[in-house]
């Protein structure tokens, strides 16, 4: 099986590819060749055995998407795009690349004959918008509230439509915001979600701009990297013409959140949490989906956590190296961390 | 007020052509120029006053339009398409005309500054798709299973986005299926929901190819140009985010279509019905909505007919030349069929 990865450079493609290349497979089918795309050159992944390419390639531009697909990949992980807030503040390059790089890619497909692929779309939660029920079915109507979520919604339609047609053969994906990211405090608004994990259990201080009553859907990057797996090689039959779907997540609030770090690492790791309220993110957030009812992807086959703690728990494996011990205790937080709770009375 | 009618050739597009130059007004408004544009050039609107001018132009061609706004039209009517038919037959044409256009028209207006036109969408009840509840919100979710449904729902997102921005003034209209549409029987499924009225009334033989417990939304094109001129001069400001509208109708089976036919014109026009059951159109037929809960447009001041015998005496009076009498009583049918009706024992 050929599996192309087009936006490799951000974290799901890495860990994706990283896990293609630890397992040589996807969703239980042999890979033996792996393509990587990104407008950088994304890594390689280290110790495939398969053929691998790795390619700087802009989706959006003239004859880009036909190269890409002229060699037939069985399945396509479309993630990249622009993200919510450069789509908000540069509406050419979000249409450019979140619209007609995704349609580009589309149409690839379609012009080779006898070719129709199975195509798993990075979609979002941000393709709904506020004012939202206590909990967002997959039905719920397309609202989106950003130039960022409208392009999505209007992929997920594509997607629908040339799945209908017979053209591909669609997954779209509404990611749930990934927690915990690995990696440095960023500016996204959401950043602070994982930032108030990260850095305490790297003995950092983080920022909280929000009331912990502040609620919103989680999940952790390995159930992201396990969404995918699960769409490379489902039985899509039954989606029938709807491609789209929820993932299943977490939904917590901030408090929640806190006491899941208590309860792995201590008050010593929350009391590196400063609040310090941001009006801005405080808005931006307000508009955000709380809660959704999954029980489509569910039925479907797709998992993610259930609650806080085993996301916590993800992180401290995948990224701090913590492995989970054999008798299905939660693995224990850094030794910096407990040595200073040991001190803590 | 300049007005644009992009679409001026279709039957919509001339009958509002046609109200303007007989009115002099929008929406209450008074129309200094109108500038009609088609693929074809359009008829001029005879009688019109103000300045007019008629363009052949395809707006999804280059620069096609930057030049129809240069001259900044207050008010521009999209109706330009390619219908469902089409647009499933040929997928790149359907793209273009209804998907590309749009967005040109919409970047066009982006790119003059200061410029905030009105832009009245023509959208349909294809963005919807089975399975329907009884009554259709508006909010329900965008399902299209057509490409010109997935087209039309591209749109609608497209307008709240470049609306929300600040960059126009949209108003999306879903319209009914328009009936009794004037002129000759045309090969469009939905042909006989017309053809079964306009046919007798004109003293010929119809063909009924779905059985008469079909369910549908009408509204009379005398109401499609009334939802335009509303939506001209509206206030959008209680529209918010979401500016796209089913619009206000009748909900009727072909039974009930046959009983107002029957009370306008008599026996013998309905004797005039041939039943010649078509399972093709039948299954097309069946996935279409029957019934649509229009809470917000009617709240927003749309209006349409209230039964269809109403919708029939617009038909009678619009396209016949009967008047409508002046004590409020229905028009009556033309002088061949009550001839025919007081032979009838």
């Amino acid at each position: 099986m050929h599996v192309m990865i087009i936006g490799a450079a951000g974290m799901i493609g890495r860990k994706l590819a990283e896990r293609i290349a630890e397992t040589g497979c996807i969703g239980g089918q042999i890979v033996c060749e792996l393509t990587l795309v990104d407008v950088v050159e994304p890594d390689v992944a280290g110790g495939f055995d398969g053929m691998r390419k790795v390619l700087a390639a802009d989706l959006s531009k003239p004859g880009v998407a036909a190269r890409l697909v002229a060699n037939r990949p069985d399945v396509i992980v479309h993630l990249a795009a622009v993200v919510s807030g450069e789509a908000e503040a540069d509406l050419e390059k979000g249409y450019r690349i979140n619209l007609d790089g995704t349609r580009a890619l589309l149409e690839a497909i379609r012009s080779i004959e006898k070719y129709v692929p199975r195509v798993i779309y990075a979609s979002s939660l941000a393709v709904f918008g506020a004012p939202f029920p206590s909990k967002i079915p997959d039905d719920y109507h397309l609202t989106p509230l950003t130039s960022y979520g409208t392009q999505k919604a209007i992929g997920e339609l594509m997607l629908n439509d040339y799945s209908r047609r017979g053209l591909l053969d669609g997954v779209g994906i509404r990611f749930p915001t990934i927690c915990i990211r690995p990696g440095v405090p960023n500016k996204a608004a959401s950043g602070f979600f994982s930032g108030i994990l990260r850095e305490p259990l790297n003995g950092k201080e983080a920022v909280l701009p929000v009331d912990e009553t502040v609620r919103h859907w989680f999940a952790s990057p390995r159930s992201a990297v396990g969404y995918i797996e699960h769409a490379a090689t489902m039985d899509t039959a039954s989606l029938g013409a709807q491609r789209n779907m929820t993932m299943p997540g977490v939904s917590a609030t901030v408090a929640e959140q806190i006491d899941a770090l208590r309860l792995t690492a201590g008050d010593a790791a929350v009391a590196l949490i400063r609040r310090a309220p941001d009006p801005d993110i405080t808005s931006i957030v307000a508009g955000w989906p709380q809660d959704f009812d999954t029980a489509r992807a569910l039925k479907m086959g797709f998992r993610a956590e259930k609650s806080f703690r085993e996301i916590i728990e993800v992180y401290l494996e995948d990224e701090m190296g913590t492995p989970a011990p054999s008798d299905g205790a939660p693995p224990q937080a850094p030794q910096h961390l407990r040595d200073a709770q040991d001190v803590t009375p």
